[in-house]
């Protein structure tokens, strides 16, 4: 009966292909020694992986349970167990490492073992445990869907390279007192309290003292929240796939450190598409991100709708958003070094720009100078936005020129001005948003400025009605110019 | 500070127009003080407006303190006191009874006082404890948002033509302390424990016990519940829109008694937009509906998805399902008099059907009888589903024509068949569902069915070779032909 109900849950939910190789996570309590019995009663090949975290005393007995388990099912085991105190330097919280690492440990049992599955034990309870702490926490349609019945391995963060594993839970419409009752007329002897170690006391507490609490409001409090959370993750697969229908309408570019939106498309789409862009544009940066909540999606709308008043914040997860005017700018806070959209610099150390010849630059990018030629007669300044070229007098050149970012304090004398302006307010003047600036482009003559490239050529190098030879500068490739 | 709250709240949401008149259903307690101070303040034309329920001794204090507050503030002022005993005749519980009675007497007010506004004081914590008594009851994205900010009386069921009146919560993201600090700066004292009557049993646990419990696993939960209900508010307007986009697609017919869907169409939604189109057929039959939950929509959906496998099922609220093929219709239960998309009589009673002629029948749908005439050549059987023309032998027919209804045991001899047969066992193997035999028109000369409307012609009645005068017989009008 039980069997019955796991094998239709997989069918449904395309967890697992008949025969498939799967390796299960195995604590040796009864939900997960349930389903490895399940799974072998199906015709699935399980592999029962065991992480020992030795954390607690007496910890291999769980270890000898499911090696014991397993051998009676015929099914091959591996027990890892960790140094004692190895999860100690980890950051975060104990339990957050002991998952980490955990899966982790899964995720490298089942690249070994051959398989792109991986299997725990996850019930309907914890599946209501899951929902409950997400309410309580403060969650919209994604969080109440709690647990997926699949899910690829890269949402769990920190891992680089996962996405080829998904990891899907078999049990997730069964209760847990099934699978006690389960594991007793099949004859397994599961650890009184194998402590889940996934449970971490706020858990505890909700599943021992609040879930118990709900159901004198609702006997039927967790089948309710099961059910919640599929009609949870309906709605939320549905929106996903709009919010995906909407990219193309409102993200100019989508860059590993930067996300550009335009802002008047963005505040065209209905809110949850407009909640649902924003949590895809910071996940896209952030990968692992996980508190990107209410209130940050909050800002972001606000932000985006009060143009003009301010023109950066800073958003959870290390984020930043910056207004350019049409256009929003999401990027990683703090990293200079490299911003899409804008020209950017390999290598800070100085490099030389042969005439003719090229420099590349970030992503693509490069900067041009032309052979020596007549100039031709009309050279407009450059008006709002990035200037891709530049015409600048050669005779006025001392080779070889050189291309390295601005200095604090660095100055220029830019086209028409009779002073010097330091480098820097330039860049304010322009709104060029400071992590970009660090790597900026300078094409330098000796000491002095020729092209601030894409916003100010140099004074001292303007075309004269005299001149007679020119260089023409360009910058190509930038996929955004704004 | 909190009048500003409440005023850019009133903006937002666009709860009232400036200086409009509103009826306020003013309880005693604080928060509903508070707001008739505030709508005072902000420069509104408030009533307040008081219903003494008698439930409980020296309620008329309460009545008082409204009165006095009123007269302080220059507002009028209104209070209806109930004859005692009065609820208890209404079916429902006794809350239910009483806040159905408070509501038909506010919109009443609003009429008098010439506004299609009325206000409530439910504050940020009324709407966390409905937000978890909707989590903990089961539901949905619209379940979880909890009380708009504005809702149309109509919602309230059980009042016929209250559209015109709109409920507005100007205080729903105010804390219920702030309220009564609100009170005491203004110098009002509000009764103590004005025992808020909207307060069944279950909900005041859920405020006295479960929310306090709840605080404890995060302090902020009813600002997080808050929340949550707006971001639901708004996936729910959004999936709404999409769901009113839906509706041409997949609904065929939505007349006062019956929804019909095209099953395909149906299927090809995504789950949420199912779900939605069900909820919104099932409002549609049945206004007042509130119970329609998951298992209505999962039962609804399972339904539709297994073809033939069972051709009609119950669901909640008096509603029936009936599977017919391509299209699928819902219907309220037991009414079988009048059903859309068939041919229905108007009385059961039998009606004359004059030659040439005609007869109405309900639905604006109607028979006609021809002249006597020459018929075509080429008559063809009918096919699948409703015919709407007959050709019958004139020489035969013995006038007058009556149309009744069939009773139980009435036989006719179909069209090209040698014995009689049950007019039950016609309409079962045509499929039509029972809600609509007990009205069907049967056209009958003396005690031989001429034409069982739609679907067989009897065949004492057929053109012969040497049939020299035919009567066509004709429906016509029907909305909805299967």
């Amino acid at each position: 009966m039980l069997t019955e109900r796991v094998a239709a849950f997989i069918e449904r939910e395309l967890l697992l292909a008949p025969r498939q190789k799967v390796v299960v996570g195995v604590s040796g309590g009864p939900d997960s020694l349930c389903l490895l019995h399940c799974l072998c009663a199906l015709g699935y090949a399980p592999l029962a992986a065991h992480l020992d975290h030795r954390l607690r005393p007496h910890s291999w007995r769980d270890a000898q349970t499911v090696l014991r388990v397993a051998r009676r099912l015929g099914v091959p085991a591996v027990v890892q167990r960790l140094q004692p105190g190895s999860l100690k330097d980890t950051p975060g919280s104990l339990e957050e490492a002991a998952r980490a690492v955990r899966y982790q440990f899964l995720v490298e049992e089942a690249r070994r073992w051959g398989t792109d599955r991986i299997a725990t034990g996850h019930t309907a309870d914890d599946q209501a445990e899951t929902v409950v702490m997400h309410f309580l926490r403060g969650a919209g349609v994604s969080g109440l869907g709690g647990m997926r019945p699949r899910t690829p391995m890269d949402t769990w963060s920190s891992f680089e390279t996962t996405q080829d594993v998904e990891l899907v839970r078999p049990l997730l419409e069964i209760r847990r007192d099934q699978t006690v009752a389960y594991c007793r007329e099949v004859g397994l002897r599961p650890r009184q309290d194998p402590t889940n170690r996934d449970t971490t006391f706020r858990r505890n507490r909700i599943r021992h003292e609040l879930l118990p609490s709900l159901a004198t409001y609702n006997p039927g409090i967790v089948d309710v929240l099961q059910r919640t959370s599929r009609v949870m993750q309906e709605a939320d697969e549905w929106t996903a796939g709009q919010v995906r229908a909407a990219v193309p309408r409102v993200v100019i570019a989508a860059e590993p450190r930067a996300v550009v939106l335009q802002r008047k498309a963005f505040l065209a789409e209905p809110a949850p598409i407009q909640a649902g862009l924003v949590a895809s544009a910071a996940r896209h940066l952030r990968p692992g991100l996980r508190d990107f909540g209410f209130e940050a999606v909050e800002a972001f709308r606000t932000f985006v709708a009060r143009a003009g008043q301010g023109h950066r914040i800073q958003l959870p997860g290390g984020l930043e958003l910056v207004d350019e005017g049409d256009v929003i700018r999401l990027m990683r806070l703090g990293e200079a070094a490299v911003v899409s959209g804008w020209p950017q610099l390999v290598s800070a150390s100085g490099e030389r720009l042969p005439v003719p010849g090229r420099l590349d630059l970030q992503a693509g990018a490069a900067i041009y100078a032309g052979e020596p030629e007549v100039p031709p007669r009309d050279v407009r300044g450059a008006g709002p936005g990035l200037a891709v070229n530049a015409w600048v007098d050669a005779s006025r050149l001392s080779e070889p020129l050189t291309v390295r970012p601005p200095r604090p304090g660095d100055r220029m004398r830019p086209l028409g001005m009779r002073g010097r302006r330091k480098i820097a307010d330039v860049f304010n003047s322009m709104r060029i948003p400071p992590p970009a600036r660090a790597m900026w482009p300078v094409i330098w003559s000796g000491e002095r400025v020729v092209w601030l490239v894409g916003l100010r050529i140099g004074d001292d190098f303007r075309l004269e009605s005299t001149t007679r030879e020119g260089i023409r500068l360009q910058l190509k490739g930038l996929e955004y110019l704004p």
